[in-house]
């Protein structure tokens, strides 16, 4: 498998991360009724007398102190910006960028334009989030992860120009029936197939291939039309069929088995006007309880909880409580003196940051008029190898683009293609290209850019922790231990990193901890 | 192939029919960039002094009568229903669902909450209908065709308790790409690829059935899980796999492949509020033009133009014009007495009218909250083989799901499963069956049921013509020709039939051909 393809495949196949032991597996059961969530049924009462204090007002900290309060703990949340989420954060007009370099850009999009510059779609199998949404009255409305109308662009096919999803998707389709459809035929499988299995498989293909009574494959009304239907004579005509070798070589795997990937199947959704409307839910419900503005500088265990320092404007401040989540990334974490014992302080360097950005325009939405794309995502060879459509506000005038979400430096610290362009400017031009590559004559279009790259973002200081990573076992072993009244939450702690599932889910094995010990 | 599968295919491939003309095809080309709208640029005082009655306020004659009143024609349309729209039909509270024999229902559902007894679905590929949605202010929202925590069942597998759609998709994608991968491994497609070809199909099935470092299939985590992904130590657990015998037998070919379909791939559309809202947007632009409860009795031919008569309650009136456009259904035209020739005549009998049903039940929502299940379709090894899950609405309370929607006889009048229990009643328990077998003990919150059987339902009798059949094709091509001032327009007369785009295009083409006889 080629190198880019198989570190995509792990990437996603793994982001959510499995276990391999098939063997104990239930026999085949139904729908995964089995809950994920490590909360017990908690008492209004339990936790009177004990406080909390939550570090970090991202989606598993407000989890936390949701949960926590509901228990009856008293719960104070430390928060080093000036606004509730982390990386769930929306940018919209009004919004200041500004990196750890001090690079600065201000949003002057529209109102109710935005980028959800962190996640931005929330899987219907993602149920506690999900959860939230509902029991704190988050509208959310359909996220359209796939279009088969999107594009796809590859040097290598159709001489650069785009073709459509649906093309490359059914044409695939049917080389790959013709091919197995042969070699049944010529008995090379007989070792695998019984003679009943091998015409039932027969027949199955005829229509998964869309194949003509020979078996052969040459092209289906799937994948469109270059002269569509219309009334009376039949004027209409189908795409030609792209050559199996081109469809090879232009590789679109990572586009075919975008869709694919468990946490990416449909349906899926977001909250009507940004996803940080969870985030401020969450805040205006725990309203009094979030500090912002307030870095912390030291997190110290006493002799009966903990002692959590922090920054307010110029002023150093103090807070004590019996117990304390902490929900700050690692690479925050590296530099802030604390009392996690000496393998926790090793296991903060062993899951290397993922450094993702996120590049997005303002611009007429001639993807939808003129191209038949309304959401779904378009993919590309090129350095920004992926423009994504909005769900939101479909068939308005004006919407928010993305041309480019992907790394900036893989596992090892290695640069992308995109990783290698050395400025802001050269990757936005960059960005510009690939949208003017889909549809030509419409970069110039594309106004107002603001570039997200989540490695120079204080207080992320990188996207996820990449924690299904081989090397990275050691160090999640390690994390997920809390040490006495000091725990951490946050996706990086889940087997859903990277999702604020995780996030949620970290949070609610953080609360069980405390109500444990609360307990005992 | 098996005669189920194929008559599936056959109806679902063909539904829009295409040119087998490969040969005559572009080089591959962009994007179906070629207008399908027969209709030119009209001047706005192009038609003054003529007049056009339209038959029927059903789409095709809504967007005749819209067109021509915009070119400057006289236009009035006879309507014999009391409601525009014809077959699009939103049934909610006060509707009464009368039939030809005289069964009545009375829906007393929820406000708000709706069947669309006919079209359900925009395409965004429909250029032209979402053309008018657009020109009329119809808000759209999506239409979730595909969920992959839908459901499949058949009495074959797995006890005849249902699996998720998603197992059997990407179960079957790992043992086609497995027997792919073992074929050419042994050499047996030598002949169809070459040495570089070989090596980058196997690349791509690795990938494309998520296979192991030796080529094997063991199950995917795009199958979902039956103990889900959590925070700390790992506990998810995979759904077993299926085995490819059981898949086989179950053939869900006709769930895996309706989302194929061209006219049913992402994204879809469908109007906030039920489909009707198209309609009744037509017809607040064409107010006072349209009378309704005026069926046609008679359709002449004059020397100067058309003469139509139509009841008015007991009163018999007619109307004359220069020009008629009739959008009435073949299986309605076969009782008018008319003018059109012979050769006409003829073939208002000559293509079989489509028996199709839908029932839907007013129920709390049990398949989003308990399952997962955002809209999409699930299907079934049943007389009822279909559920479909609301797309508006979700997370409210209560909902409108529909438990069948088919065919209660073939295209040679032979009855399906469905069709052959004899009562509405005995329909209606399937209905409910099916949904329990999919939703153990839901069955029993299926409320306040609603029947449609187009056979049965007056001015329509027949949902549409089957006019994709081989034998329908000499009927078809005297339908689309005009007789001088009289014109057929409606799906039938499309290659998009069945769908509300081929309606559309059908009334410009006939819009056109009144153009064309103005000017000379």
């Amino acid at each position: 498998m080629s190198l880019t393809r198989r570190s995509f495949l792990n990437r996603v196949a793994h982001l959510g991360g499995y276990s391999a032991a098939f063997s104990t597996m239930n026999a085949l059961g139904l729908l995964g009724n089995a809950e994920a969530s490590a909360l017990p049924p908690l008492s209004s009462t339990l936790g009177q007398g004990k406080s909390v204090v939550v570090l970090g007002a991202g989606i598993a900290g407000l989890v936390s102190a949701y949960e926590l309060r509901k228990a009856g703990y008293t719960v104070s949340i430390l928060e080093a910006r000036n606004r509730p989420g982390g990386r769930n954060w929306s940018v919209g007009k009004g919004t200041d960028v500004v990196f750890t370099d001090g690079t600065k850009q201000s949003c002057t999009w529209e109102d109710g334009h935005y980028l959800n510059a962190g996640p931005a779609r929330l899987p219907s199998i993602h149920k506690t989030i999900l959860g939230y949404c509902s029991e704190l009255g988050v509208p959310l409305e359909v996220e359209v992860n796939v279009s088969r109308s999107a594009l796809l662009q590859s040097d290598k096919l159709n001489s650069g120009k785009p073709v459509e999803q649906r093309q490359a998707v059914y044409d695939t389709r049917g080389y790959i029936a013709e091919l197995l459809t042969k070699s049944i035929n010529k008995r090379a499988l007989d070792e695998e197939l019984s003679g009943e299995d091998s015409k039932l498989l027969l027949d199955f293909l005829a229509g998964y291939g869309d194949l003509d009574k020979k078996a052969k494959y040459h092209g289906t009304t799937r994948a469109g039309f270059v002269t569509p239907r219309g009334a009376g004579a039949d004027q209409s005509k189908l795409h030609d069929t792209i050559p199996l070798h081109d469809l090879l070589v232009a590789n679109f795997s990572k586009a075919e088995f975008y869709e694919d990937q468990i946490d990416w199947q449909a349906t899926m959704f977001q909250p009507v006007g940004g996803m940080d409307r969870i985030p401020y839910a969450f805040a205006e419900s725990l309203k009094g309880l979030i500090q912002y503005d307030c870095p912390v500088s030291e997190i110290r265990k006493t002799a009966s909880g903990v002692r959590i320092a922090y920054k307010s404007g110029n002023e150093s401040r103090e807070v004590k409580a019996d117990f304390c989540i902490c929900t700050l990334p690692i690479s925050v974490l590296q530099g802030i003196p604390n009392d996690f014992s000496p393998a926790m302080q090793k296991a903060f360097h062993g899951m290397p940051m993922a450094a993702l950005y996120k590049m997005a325009w303002e611009a007429p939405r001639f993807w939808e008029k003129e191209h038949n794309i309304y959401g779904g995502i378009s993919f590309l060879d090129q350095p920004v190898d992926l423009v994504w459509y909005p769900s939101d506000k479909m068939f308005s005038k004006t919407g928010v683009i993305l041309s480019g979400f992907n790394a900036i430096g893989d596992e090892k610290g290695h640069l992308t293609a995109l990783g290698k362009i050395p400025t802001m400017q050269g990757r936005l031009e960059s960005s510009r290209n690939s949208v003017n590559l889909l549809h030509p004559g419409c970069g110039q279009h594309l106004t107002k850019p603001i570039y997200i790259e989540w490695t120079k973002v204080p207080y992320s200081i990188g996207c996820y922790a990449n924690n299904h990573l081989d090397e990275s076992q050691a160090a999640y072993s390690q994390l997920i231990q809390p040490e006495g009244a000091l725990m951490l939450a946050g996706d990086y702690v889940s087997r859903i990193v990277g999702w604020q599932e995780g996030a949620a889910l970290s949070a609610h094995k953080a609360v069980a901890h405390i109500v444990s010990m609360t307990k005992s």
